[in-house]
């Protein structure tokens, strides 16, 4: 055995100037007196009109609740952050203006500090989802709320609680406290987005999949309860459809999705995968059901993304190499690690295309009655069970890939394209970052390309949600897409069936006027 | 003895247009389907923009909170409310358009149910204020919470817990249901105000008086904690200064004190006594620290205007005629009956201008080292203690009467008005409704004018919250009136001492270019 390099991909970055929807002034005040009887509000209100031109109508009420004992002991001097005609917070001054992005994912919740003046990222911490003890997946979630509705406020109070507490870490990294975060962005799934606000989701479950609500949205930090500037708000981007979220246009927004130029496919792999086709300023979606098989779900070794981890294997038909997250002893697979097995299985003949696996190999044995492919053996974990690749654990990732490739040739169909002329495929969240992608295309996932025409992002959907944060015009731009989008409902497409058929099939191959070819 | 019969001053009725600050809509919305995939808000903004042509832009979280079971368990039809660009609830349709008005009084907190569509009121309901437990009067209630802050939180929870059971008890009465409220207006005195929303209160307390908030304000029900729609919006109206309220503004919108003719005089009587003089559309304001005896405190046999206080009284120097309340044999002395005691035994000879008890009569005694007058003995009560007037009860009457003949008399110099050119005095609130006036002119608390000159109206502030909950103009123009108070600081103004010295001796009298001239 021998390891891999580990290779990370870059992230994205996108230059956007700071305009932030949260501006601060400095105002000085006249101390009262009785001559100059003026209210504590009226007074820092009248001070933004003369000493800024900046008209605003009132001060929030939880700002009120400090303003008269805070107005005194900065003697009459203090910063006003003002949001359209609203004062959301007062502070001392010289304060910070901070903002807090989040992504908030089914299995994984994003977090970052930023600072507003100049959009400079202070800190970034992530946590598992703790909705999880409540079904690995939003359909589970929803299942959940809709047998027991109560504990539609435990989910949502659970997600908020752990976006405090990331706040409290934030904060602590950057020598910060949470008043000083005037903003919040959130984005996730119609899901997570519907869960975080106690929403109802119900209706989410059942065709035709209707959404609360799709635009844009604005509230008070409070009414979801999340702890930062009293009068802050938090912005929820749009969402597209029942299984295409708010998460999914911050990504769109990252990669720049309206300016793109030519043929882009631009997918967000995960439990659920979507995909959206750009073609000069046209963006058409679908949604995908990939299952938790890309997140180590349902596969006998599969495991998180979590230190023990094989995140990249090559095979021969002797040896194998491979390589551990944190470069310890191997544990079990993640999704990277299993795309990259049943690639190595399949180039080795261990698989035929149909995905079954060979018995005519030393590797492979039956254990309860299924085939396995033993990737290392219970002599070299010394004694420990082996860490095999099973029949079953194939056919889910056929399962899988297939449900992407799916989506991905029910758009270039709905638009009249070839995979020829996809120009980019952008390939965002974090299993799509470390996947390899000749695996990726060695299974069928993804069309067969030159490697230069596949870019992998990282997490896009917390660059967008940066974005949107950092500029009042990335969250305009972000409605247009998200108004612009023509979502495609993807087991309603005419060539759903005969497409889902041929894409479960391993190999690399390539669809031309609806004819699979396949490419050696 | 012989009973009195009791007279009852007619409330206040004004002539008001049905224009409430929510409108309701009906809403037909059409069913969604995979070819109509609108999000369930977007259903309703639209419908009420093409349907009504009302723009909105946006629903309440909490509304939202509720929308998706509610529409398909309506048949899509339902009824919206809207308040400006906001749809603030959602109901079945047809339902009711109720709203609250509330006088917070700082003893007293009285409730008013409202049909918004008619102006209706379909239930009054009044409670003892529960923060009395805190301090009897508002001064008592803000140096409680100076000393220890977290009393604000108490103290608010109080009056917002109490408004709570009073909506119950209405909603009773009228077979309503607290969801149906979509509006509340609530009027207080500045302190009440300020603890009602949990506003900093130490500043109100210590010259120059500086309020937090002057002007109206819309704040979330659900942000002070009140229970009614959820989405709903609590009015205040705006205070004029540290001791002159919303109240106050409600009491002159009541009275339609810009389109006063002439000079009048509108008074609300309580613990702190607010005073106006209208005149050709200018309003100067005083407040008066007039002290809790005409609520029956810190008078020996005092009592609050409950069942079996006296609150009429008439002396001849061998016999009393009296009136309980309720009928029932008498316990104590009610605010009225105090003045009419004080206001007879001058009568009658027993107390000199300078409010000194003579020794001299039959009936006075003394006891504890002091004078007193014995209204009702101990053998006529059947062995219970006697019901008595004594000199110190005599010195806290002349300490409130003083004060408020005071403010009246510093406004008329302020404007330059004589006492012979007050045309009309207005005297609102419960106290001031049962007085006899021609005992408050007799002890000198009010000017002696011709009783026809006197109008008492009730409670004018309820009248007024009722007015500002129907009719939007009326909230203008409640704004329009507390901007255009001219407000003096009684203790401030020059003529104060001498005036407040003139104005503590009983008997009849007129001020006719600073000089007081006796009227037998």
């Amino acid at each position: 055995m021998t390891t891999l390099q580990r290779t990370q991909t870059e992230g994205l970055e996108v230059a956007v100037r700071s305009e932030p929807a949260v501006r601060a002034y400095y105002v000085q005040l006249q101390t009262p007196s009785l001559s100059d009887l003026q209210a504590d509000a009226k007074r820092v209100l009248e001070a933004l009109h003369h000493q800024h031109q900046i008209r605003c109508s009132h001060i929030d009420i939880d700002v009120l609740r400090d303003i008269s004992p805070s107005l005194r002991s900065w003697k009459w001097q203090a910063q006003a952050s003002v949001r359209d005609n609203e004062v959301i917070a007062l502070s001392p001054w010289p304060s910070r203006q901070l903002g807090l992005a989040v992504d908030l994912g089914t299995t994984k919740i994003a977090s970052y500090l930023v600072d507003l003046s100049n959009g400079q990222t202070l800190a970034a911490k992530a946590v598992m989802n703790p909705q999880i003890s409540y079904g690995e997946d939003v359909v589970s979630r929803i299942y959940q709320v809709i047998k027991l509705p109560a504990d539609g406020a435990r989910l949502q109070q659970l997600a908020v609680e752990a976006i405090n507490r990331l706040v409290v870490e934030l904060c602590d990294v950057a020598d910060a406290k949470a008043e000083e975060i005037v903003e919040a962005v959130i984005v996730g799934n119609t899901a997570m987005h519907h869960l975080l606000l106690r929403l109802p989701v119900k209706q989410l479950a059942y065709s035709p999949f209707v959404l609360v609500v799709r635009d844009a949205m604005d509230i008070k930090a409070r009414d979801i309860g999340l702890h930062i500037a009293p009068g802050a708000y938090v912005h929820l981007l749009p969402n597209i459809a029942g299984f295409v979220g708010a998460d999914h246009v911050a990504m769109l927004l990252a990669i720049e999705a309206t300016q793109a130029k030519g043929v882009v496919i631009a997918l967000d792999i995960g439990t659920n995968t979507e995909v959206s086709l750009l073609d000069g300023g046209e963006i058409t979606s679908v949604s995908c059901a990939s299952g938790p098989a890309f997140e180590g779900g349902h596969i006998k070794d599969g495991m998180r993304a979590a230190s023990g981890a094989i995140e990249r294997l090559r095979l021969t038909n002797t040896h194998i190499q491979y390589q551990t997250i944190d470069g310890v002893l191997p544990i079990g697979l993640c999704g990277s690690g299993v795309m990259d097995a049943i690639a190595q299985l399949y180039l080795i003949g261990v698989l035929d295309k149909g995905g079954r696996m060979t018995e005519n190999h030393p590797k492979v044995r039956v254990r309860e009655k299924q085939r396995e492919f033993v990737l290392i053996s219970e002599e070299e974990r010394e004694g420990r069970p082996a860490i095999t690749f099973t029949q079953q654990d194939v056919r889910e990732i056929q399962l899988a890939k297939g449900a992407i490739r799916t989506g991905i040739q029910v758009l270039l169909e709905a638009v009249g394209h070839s995979e020829e002329e996809i120009e980019q495929v952008v390939i965002a969240g974090a299993f799509g970052t470390y996947i390899d992608v000749a695996s990726a295309m060695t299974i069928g996932m993804l069309p067969s390309l030159p490697l230069a025409r596949f870019r992998q992002v990282g997490n896009a959907a917390g660059m967008g949600a940066k974005l949107a944060l950092i500029s009042r015009s990335k969250r305009i731009e972000a409605q247009a897409i998200a108004s612009r989008v023509h979502y495609i409902e993807l087991a309603a497409a005419a060539n759903f069936k005969p497409a889902f058929v041929q894409a479960g099939y391993l190999g690399r191959y390539r669809i031309t006027h609806g004819k699979r070819k396949e490419i050696d």
